[in-house]
């Protein structure tokens, strides 16, 4: 079994000295006989095969990704859902690449903490804990009066903003790294089976469209967006400078490559996170829910890191940026909704987790009809 | 306001002596007012534009629709929420249309009495009351022992299944008025504000193929589904074979082009009972949740006879079957979920339910926050 476990010890050390990076072991997820079991419990000769279509593609989805080969199968488990909103600044923002101001992020943020943001609606309506970690604002952020003691805040900033990448890297080699630990060290901590990952930070689909033209080889322009379709809340004309700065971004770093190196040079301190808390949760066979664009980029990175971190995603939506589509073509994967969500903050992965629940309850029928 | 209510009377008894339908009145929904209202809540300057999507749409719907106009707005109402389930038989299964016996449908629908049908699931998970209505059944359907007390169930029988379609018509046109209005009886006595409507019947998708390829135009083969696609649950040949015996009824019945007449030769009890139930729903300013391809074709009935009833429909999903597809774009509908499901009865709507307990839970915040 250990034979086909993926891990990697990522050594930085030849072209960072000190740096280095210890990936948690992920298990691909290729347990025929587990499927055929489920495949049975799903059976049945009142309706055509496939009766329950991608609920069954799911189903068999979240019995791999929650039972061990060799254990029995016991159903899917979603007690205690965790929702991980990851919060930070970026410094390409001041390139005018965003709609909004920086300050907006913490604005943002605040409303969360508040409970009065739209994600923390979707929490109570679906019984979710939600963790908003600060990964990296611009300002300090302190809990606002009158919080909502529901929302658990965890400061693991590891700077106030990313810099501008049109003059430099985001991020140091080791900030990257440091940011997917502290992702990782952060689902450690948390209980339950299902992991709900979203953002919130002006200028982070700037970050996704970079990281998506990088790591999967679409040009800048696609994702990005062209045509009437919008991208970061931009009309046409600001939407050709937002494409100018990141061509300039992307050229500067035309050399980062590897998943690591265009995390660092490109990425934002929230993206680094989400991609070390979706490792961490795969490996520790939880069921993981990506949200929108920035979520799905950070899981562009992880699978960059390990690739069969894949096996243990669910993306919860598409939303309406247009890269947010090819990305999810190139993960290879289908969302389960496309509402048009443009709100990040783990909307889109909330408001698709009632097929979760609707697929775990369908399970147990299905046998007794069969 | 009367001057812009649809009502109809649609007089028959010039072919038919001492029959008449009267059809309840539906208001259009154009609320200009109340959209500008909603959008208001819905706005924030945090966001970009329509930051929701299509949460938005659908809560602008949902406003329209509970709110008649000059009513001061008060949010969406969707307590006691209900679905119906119509079942019924189909002459046509004679002629080798499906990939199940005509017994099947009895059985499903005893399966729903018990309890242990799919539905039966989503219905406990989502605190629906389920009503099951035997349409025209083949066979006389005695409550099982051990019998689900929550599910009520109906007898409106308008015949033992409806006739061989390929002989003659599917019923007379007495009975389709009959069906008709047994399902506006049934919604007048049912509590809520969005009612949700799905079906059970075997041989009722080759209805459904039939009635979207004359109400809409759609060439028969597209309707049915064409190469590795399937329909009624069966391989290529017998597809084959029950396209050929679809064309011999739509031949029979080539003058058949109303609404009424082609649902009298072509379509099936529980589908007029379905048309009756969605134009009575809509006349009382109920959110309609429609269900799968068979409901879509009721849909396009009663749209047929009165069409300012599409207002107050909200399609919960898009199911495999091919002809599903055209009939919502014949619609200008756009699905809450593809979820490719091909079992009826309701699941796809219900599954689709939590989508507008998130938008409605999605509005008082959003008011919060502006």
């Amino acid at each position: 079994m250990d034979t086909t476990t993926q891990t990697a010890s990522i050594d930085t050390r030849q072209t960072n000295p000190g740096v280095e990076l210890d990936l948690p072991k992920i298990q691909p997820l290729v347990q025929p006989e587990l499927d055929t079991e489920v495949a049975g419990l799903l059976a049945s000769t009142r309706y055509p095969r496939h009766a329950l279509g991608r609920v069954e593609s799911l189903l068999q989805q979240m019995a791999r990704i929650q039972h061990a080969p060799g254990q029995a199968f016991a159903g899917i488990a979603l007690d205690q859902p965790q929702l991980l909103v990851f919060a930070a600044d970026h410094g390409i923002v001041d390139e005018g690449v965003s709609a909004f101001a920086q300050e907006t992020s913490r604005q943002r943020v605040e409303e969360v903490l508040l409970g009065v943001a739209p994600v923390n609606t979707l929490v109570r309506l679906h019984g979710f804990d939600l963790t908003l970690v600060d990964a990296g604002l611009a300002q300090r952020l302190d809990r606002p009066s009158g919080t909502d003691e529901d929302v658990a805040l965890l400061p693991r900033k590891i700077g106030h903003g990313t810099r501008n990448m049109v003059l430099g890297p985001a991020m140091p080699l080791r900030q990257a790294i440091a940011a997917l630990q502290a992702g990782m060290d952060v689902v450690r901590h948390l209980p339950g089976r299902v992991l709900a990952i979203g953002d919130i930070g002006v200028g982070s689909t700037a970050c996704a469209a970079l990281l998506l033209s990088r790591l999967c080889g679409v040009p800048l322009p696609d994702a990005c967006g062209r045509d009437q379709e919008q991208s970061g809340g931009l009309d046409s004309l600001r939407r050709q400078h937002r494409l100018e700065k990141l061509q300039l971004a992307a050229a500067r770093h035309r050399k980062a490559v590897t998943p690591l190196d265009a995390l660092a040079a490109m990425g934002g301190f929230e993206i680094a996170m989400q991609a070390g808390a979706m490792l961490q949760a795969a490996s520790e066979r939880r069921v993981v829910l990506v949200d929108g664009f920035v979520a799905g980029a950070a899981a562009l990175v992880a699978r960059g890191l390990c690739p069969a971190v894949s096996d243990y995603l669910v993306f919860g939506h598409r939303s309406t940026e247009p890269g947010h589509r090819l990305l999810l073509i190139h993960m290879q994967a289908q969302p389960l909704l496309d509402m048009e969500l443009r709100v990040g903050q783990g909307v889109g992965a909330l408001m698709a987790w009632p097929l979760l629940q609707a697929a775990q309850a369908l399970l147990p029928i299905q046998r007794q009809v069969t």
